[in-house]
């Protein structure tokens, strides 16, 4: 009989966000009138449509598809080059980075990297993540065999966890003990923190000095707009020798739909063998994408490509500055109610510390009880969330404004 | 420092179809002139546009998501209902087949499912794979360490392979020792073969008796015209018990460059655990499948759906009998060279037994280099493959023409 992976069943049964659809059902159900009310601003999918330069390329790809001369079958695993050379010039060599085309796997997402990317690793690696954090990165390396069993609050043995707060302006201070895989992502899911040159400099430098491979989660990074701050870890000096980068569409050109993403993986990434040999990622890399991946829809590619265009650019600023419009309106209610508001300036979360002694779940049911808005509690990102809830941007303006006026009231967060 | 999953470094170098492309760019250079005729039926990538149902789908699809109210973001990773309903439907209830539409997976093709179904099973399985086989099966189990090292013929140890020969009608024998995860794909890549129902039968029986799972490939199900031969493998009774299905729509709407595929896995297949309990596969893969993934893009979605249309139903079957049209003249004209040929009545690919003696490459390297024409060596697919060629019958009909011409001519295939 055939085995199973049982590091599946190390897994919490109750994953954030089917929990929040639970209570949201039992609301409504409990409250029809009320469910009428409700606004979403727990998960963060965009709500607005596809730029018109990705509408027109999808629209032209189709026609190619359509006809014996210009229908294309496989493509290449990797991505086009056409898509490649376009990601590699605007995203790093425009910005004075080095990342060449073949550097760039284009894939159908940063999810499927971020799981997929676990393949070319070893066993016995030391792996940190912050607390809090994306919960995808926890549960495939749980699912890899990565870590031990859940404790009981809801953290991994094995894991090295790095806690970001509003102490240490949500960027981790290194670790104690020595770690060969770290987790980044800036800016933050859920903070929606930044971190900066000096402090980016810091986890590079220490990474050299360790030999680790820092994963680096940048999916956010059209929403920056403070000055100075990396929009790349390549950006720092030493970054490819020790730094894989994973990027998304998802939110710049409102791709969660169309699905596409990549990973830059530098030529000159080393890592270790048994033996204390070294080999390349970027050669294992290659030999996963191709074997177990063949290619992203070429429509999609295409539509990809649009982004970069002149049009597409203004395009994805104007959708990105829609959103950031958003962020700052929550922004400004949160704090006229009293509360203190991280992220949203350079990130399309809002993250919000609740009254003092008060648990997320509370904020979360009294948010969807009294205002009937959907919000993500902190505490399902990590133990490091307790007592925050993220808000997303992520919505029409006049949900919005609706939004603000029920938020923007003291008395929904006055507790006991 | 990072380790690496050496796993990887056991795989050969030279993967069959890059080795291909060095031989066929060699011979270009050294002879331009015939490189200009070179015509290829090497690589299994269909060459017609997509079905007009299918075009009109997309153009619809990406005009939604060009609209705010009608613009779709992240959609179930399962993939959405709309078109899990019409798979369960069309390719399973309407045969009288149980499998219903929670218990199909959609994903963006089968090569990714091949090598990510890997996730939900544990080490320690006994693996039998065909010989000759699809490389993707060997491959991914060596990437997750489910193999040996390779040995001087290109197999490893530790996996069973199964010798499909001319004799058993390419349809393996049941292995003596016993097995827990067992490869079958049918109709077959590369022999062309299909297996009847009593064929099946016998291999369900044998994995119902030693709890095995059996992993299905049906990718070229759509090629199948002689009637009694099984379109799935759950139309064998106790399939439910110990089957997963794999289905693609490469190779019937064409999708090799738009990319969808999908597994069906019945809620009632089990695994076994350590302690000698067991778990549904079913809720490991939904685990594997909601964590790693995040859907195939929307349109793409709406195009598969068009697939199952009364027209889109019309348009593959116009373009299947067109590519067996091919496969047809091909059989005729190798017939008529003195070859005899396997595969090609239920199967877009032609099996070509060389003359005694003659080793695959050396069929490839004589066809290239006489008739300019690419083929694929046998001996690619594995050791049981040797002395065997595959021919694709994906090609424009001038092109099959013309090929035929030149493979029609016994000189050809005089050796020595």
């Amino acid at each position: 009989m055939a085995y199973i992976n049982e590091n599946f069943l190390k897994l919490q049964a109750g994953y954030l966000f089917p929990e929040i659809s639970r209570r949201v059902k039992v609301f409504g159900e409990a409250n029809p009138e009320a469910a009428k009310r409700i606004i979403r601003c727990g998960i963060g999918d965009v709500t607005e449509p596809l730029p018109p330069a990705c509408i027109a390329a999808l629209h032209r790809a189709v026609d190619e598809m359509a006809v014996r001369e210009t229908f294309r079958g496989y493509g290449p695993e990797q991505g086009y080059d056409f898509l490649r050379e376009a990601i590699a010039q605007n995203d790093f060599q425009r910005h004075g980075i080095n990342i060449d085309a073949d550097e760039i796997f284009v894939s159908d997402g940063s999810k499927c990297d971020c799981g997929n990317l676990l393949d070319i690793f070893g066993a016995g690696n030391r792996i940190a993540v912050m607390d809090p954090v994306y919960p995808v990165y926890v549960d495939t390396n749980v699912m890899c065999g990565n870590t031990g069993s859940a404790k009981t609050d809801g953290s991994f043995e094995g894991l090295v966890y790095l806690p970001c707060t509003a102490e240490n302006g949500f960027v981790p201070d290194l670790p104690a003990t020595p770690v060969d895989v770290i987790y980044l992502c800036y800016p933050n899911n859920p903070t929606g923190a930044v971190a900066t040159r000096e402090q980016l400099k810091r986890w590079v430098d220490y990474a050299l000095a360790h030999q680790a491979i820092i994963l680096y989660d940048a999916a956010y990074e059209a929403y920056i707009s403070t000055p100075g701050i990396p929009h790349s870890i390549f950006e720092i000096p030493g970054a490819r020798d020790c730094a894989i980068e994973l990027r998304s569409f998802s939110k710049n050109g409102g791709f969660t739909g169309l699905r596409c993403g990549y990973v830059a993986i530098p030529k000159t990434l080393m890592g270790k063998k048994k033996d204390g040999g070294k080999h390349p990622f970027h050669a294992l890399w290659l030999r996963n994408h191709t074997t177990k991946f063949n290619g992203v829809a070429y429509p999609v590619q295409r539509a990809t490509e649009a982004l970069y265009s002149p049009e597409g650019q203004q395009q994805v600023k104007d959708l990105v500055n829609f959103y950031k419009g958003n962020a700052a309106l929550l922004q400004a209610a949160l704090t006229t109610a009293g509360l203190k508001v991280y992220g949203y300036t350079d990130s399309p979360y809002l993250w919000v510390r609740g009254p003092q002694g008060v648990t997320s779940w509370q904020l979360f049911d009294r948010i969807l009880d009294k205002a009937n808005i959907v919000t993500t509690p902190g505490s399902g990102f990590g133990a490091g969330g307790e007592g925050y809830f993220r808000l997303s941007s992520f919505n029409s303006r006049a949900n919005v404004e609706e939004a603000c006026k029920r938020l923007s009231d003291k008395a929904l967060f006055v507790f006991g």
